[in-house]
């Protein structure tokens, strides 16, 4: 692991996630800038001191050069965006697969940097956009992919929070500090934290991108640079049209991201803060409520489910399936036998270079007086 | 009463209200254009049927010759849009006070006419923008106007049904025919059936007028002429930013209106299928749920209850509400102490105005590539 | 009118439903033991000053003494429970249709002298059980009488309320003052109250009825003597069994009179707070949630739904449905063709005794330590 | 770990909840009566096949001959209930500390036994009542602890499943098989089952015990031996009353356990399929959702709290609550300063003792014709 240090919120989820399942066991880190957090860090999960890195390239170099049976089989990259392209191109180029948190990179020339390096690479890269990982996310893609839905016709996606209600950089708060800091974060706030999960989510199930977009962003606290709160309008290629509306100064939002959808023969709503059910319309017959384990479930649901109907799993499950997933290819890939890009059941580089040309697409309709852009 | 023949929809419901609290009642009408038809109607509703007259304007010039007492004190006009103004502009000239549907009128320049001929009578003018007769609706109009929430940030709006998903127009449904005919809308479909209530139901709760706006229309069903959904940005005088979000082909949605407003210091959340109560949301306080027929309410919410907390009131009472306030000032009228425009509790010419103008801004904005335009 | 004077709750509500769908006209009442009240309450009303009357005996005496289309058709009795008996007597002797609130008598044996009563008058005669108006009761009933359900095996139902937390007949309060006083109400406080609807609705959607049964019953506050708050297990006829949990003490419960009933091939919860839909469980399938309005219902839910689906109604459109049901009996019985007993799709004579039979089994069962009792 | 072998339930929750917060490794196991399944199973789990044993007595002897720093610090006893006691005891004399899944044991003379075995041993005993290590279930008993709510007057508790509607136990399903035979499970079924949770997690909540019980319990499948369904009327110490409403064959329960405290000063509703929120009333006041993560909940909350708010924890989650609060208590066994059992924050061996003698009560209460019976 590099980045995840001590008071770190996504490098403890990586943590608790990668062992859930049994299948992944942390032996080395880079977890601070300074060598001495790292060694604390370290101390506190029984990890061997020689192998807590002052530096992640020292750390690349190290394992790199241990025996195949020692080393890591990958790295999970819980740095600050600014540092996950150096971080993950380091890596990869040492031979060692990768895991990264979103949004992808600082920049949208560095993601498609990066699409290059993974490729050259013949290594598997997963980005960890969690929510497709529960199973009636699942679920509701099987509905779309089987043709059961129909044309798409309108997209509501939302993702509020209040978060950044106060400022908490002002306040000590690290983990706000580095999401309200362009030279951290790069030039979208709300949009790289939170927006990144919406596009992610709703082309996951609809299997219908985004071809252009009118976005409208706000920023309401003094001394803040990047966008707190956007709506956007969005088409998508297969002629529906949708909203996307996303914030993290929204009073009682916890970890709102809800995606509705309405096509041509049903629609379907799924609320994160629920992850349990989902609700499935169709036009004249009584709504349904669809719940995790239970057996009318397509196998993509079932496969990522871990205990009975009506025993909730929770963000942490969703984040873990996601792990299993990218073990599963790791394995796959150290037996000889990769797979295909397309066979992951878990996001890739290319959906990271999208989620950065989604920020790039809305930065640049908003700064045009909010007009259409392309994506 | 005006329209509201056999197999109408809203004019049943103007007299289920109008009855509902045992202030008025009904004494003449022209329910069709057929008078055999309306003579039917009539009977139905143990009128006389020396005042089921055969048009519109016939019953203008012989109620307005009834002695005071005999006559008509306000007429409801129920018709499809086209003949809203025509109609209104009638009554009004022989001196009878007007309930009228919305949208108000036709055209935009209708609108502006009706204004002034509503002004020159010095007559009650009320348009039936029925869900601010909700007694939580009205504390939440307290709550802004009191200056507990602090400026509004985020307000996301939305009204959802699936009315439209069949081509009943073509299968002899006379609701649904005029509603997509322009015939008898106008230039609005869903904008004016719908979307007109959206935008006045967030500008009475918030005060925060709309300022400009950016739509994006579209219609799905074939041979249909009139938006069936629409997504529109919103951008208000008070600095806060919005989500319009409207359909009549979403799967599953009966009757989807909500409100959702984010503010500095607060957020409510109103949903018009479970009007009994208002999520209000403060930072780091637990979410409250505030429930009709409650101490705590303000006056506004207390005055318009019927029974107590816990007995659920609906769209009827709702709709009464306007009625009863209505009746007041109708009262307040013939009692020759009229209440000023802005004492009325209850939209007016100004409010339908106000509708036409966001019908003719959206569809410009669409008809010039979704561009910004002023409201 | 027979009570229902200034301050009564149940009073008004009667007025506001019979009125709702235009088929009933108030024009004759005694409001109140004080004549001066009565006449009060008439003006307000707008009701003749010589059809106010001092008595209930003079009522009926003097109406049923006026022509046949002149008199009044039917009373609506919301008395305190003490004077039910005698006035209804009073006035099926004088000929007049009865309709009358819950519980039916005082006490059980003038429930069983009212059966005769009614049976000789050959009139009509109906409780206001108003819960099983609403449309989405009646299409449950009708999945039970189809069979569609099989066998129940468990019921809860609930009726929850706050409404006694407060000692209010100290602090002034007649509605309080009366139902807490056994003088008034009789041996029942809650049983009463809430306990009869809960029996008439579970036995009206089940259809099987409650054989015997063993109750638990408490009061709280310093000076009561009624049961405030009662459990009970039951056992019904197709031997399945169930709990009833009752209670006027229960802080933060409005009128949360809530049924479920799991059979053998599904389950169905329905709750009176949000009528407007029905939960409808089957083993391995999706749940289901049915709505007021839409057309996979049964006739029965359509018959008695007045607005399309979305557009909610509530406690005062299912109690003027039952006033409606109740006027198509009393036409039935004027046009010379009653409808019998077993046709009456409202709660009857029988209904009330039953209610009352269930106050006393509740009643022995606590005096005899919580024993079980058939009813 | 003792038992949980392929195809078994509880035993994979056990090691998924016991790896999560990474404090805890299984090195050994004798997860089946065959030795090839445990050995199959250990393999699955990376263990050392000569710590996967052929019976509990061997792994305990060889086990506790290990040094210290090798052999296992504790047991999970996962097997059907009629073994449970002699594992218990094989281990605790042993020296070996003991997690114990519920209910404790076969009969209720086995927990008295056991509870003198635990209080020799001086060990650590921990019984996986899982749901009390949910964070809200946690601020619920600091509610009632603190003094805020008053004296209990009406408690509700329910868990409601449809788990054993099919015979699964005559299809060849484990889970089912031993749950229904007496001779594995006890003379409960459901009481056992899921009844000594809901008895555990009131008890916890209110700090209130239950003092007498009037039962009622039924059996509807064919073949079926133990209570498939009970409801129960209790009674409190301080005077309250409640009702318990447990079945496994309510068809669209999943795993519906709710606990709902109407107190003197407030009342609670908490329920286990969405676990990350309680709802909190006061007479008089909005009702309040307090929701996990936020700052204004209680310290103990706050401690087995992992994730922000929003971001739902589940079953695993709280289950694994427990484990860490047990593991604490054994290091702190192992340092020599060992906790006093009334500051253990899990269940123990007399919670466990309760659990029986609720079953026991129950039963009796059922044979003598639901008489009240003392618990």
């Amino acid at each position: 692991m590099v980045g995840g240090g001590p008071g770190a919120f996504i490098g403890a989820v990586h943590r608790l996630c990668a062992a859930l399942d049994g299948q992944v066991e942390l032996v080395a880190g880079c977890f601070s800038q300074s060598h001495e957090k790292t060694l604390r860090m370290g101390e506190e999960l029984y990890l061997s001191p020689r192998r807590c890195y002052a530096t992640y390239q020292e750390m690349a170099a190290a394992e790199a050069a241990l025996p195949a049976a020692e080393r890591i089989d990958f790295v999970s990259i819980v740095t600050p965006n600014v540092s996950h392209f150096a971080v993950a191109e380091t890596f990869l180029k040492a031979g060692i697969h990768v895991v990264c948190d979103k949004p992808m990179t600082y920049t949208v020339d560095e993601a498609k940097q990066l699409v290059k390096v993974v490729e050259q690479s013949k290594l598997v890269f997963a980005l960890t956009h969690n929510y497709t990982g529960h199973p009636l996310v699942r679920h509701a893609r099987q509905l779309f992919r089987s043709g059961q839905m129909g044309q798409v016709r309108k997209v509501v996606v939302e993702y509020l929070q209040d978060f950044l209600m106060v400022p908490h950089e002002k306040l000590g708060q690290k983990q706000a500090a580095w999401r309200v800091d362009p030279a951290q974060s790069g030039i979208g706030g709300t949009l790289g934290d939170v927006g990144t999960h919406c596009v992610n989510l709703l082309e996951y199930v609809t299997g219908d991108p985004i071809t252009e977009l009118c976005a409208d962003k706000s920023t309401f606290l003094p001394d803040r640079k990047l966008d707190e709160d956007v709506n956007a309008l969005l088409r998508f290629q297969g002629g529906g049209k949708g909203a996307l509306i996303i914030s993290q100064v929204c009073t009682g939002e916890e970890n709102g991201l809800r995606l509705r959808v309405y096509a041509e023969r049903g629609a379907i709503h799924w609320a994160q803060e629920n992850p349990n059910s989902l609700e499935l319309y169709r036009y004249g017959e009584p709504r349904q409520t669809l719940t995790r384990g239970q057996g009318y479930l397509s196998d993509a649901a079932k496969a990522c489910t871990r205990i009975p109907t009506g025993h909730p799993e929770g963000y942490l499950e969703a984040f873990a399936t996601i792990y299993c997933d990218v073990v599963r290819a790791i394995r796959r890939s150290i037996d000889g036998s990769p797979m295909a890009t397309d066979e992951y059941d878990f996001p890739t580089v290319y959906d990271g270079l999208r989620g950065m040309q989604f920020i790039y697409a809305a930065v640049e309709s908003c700064a045009t007086g909010s007009t259409w852009v392309r994506m």
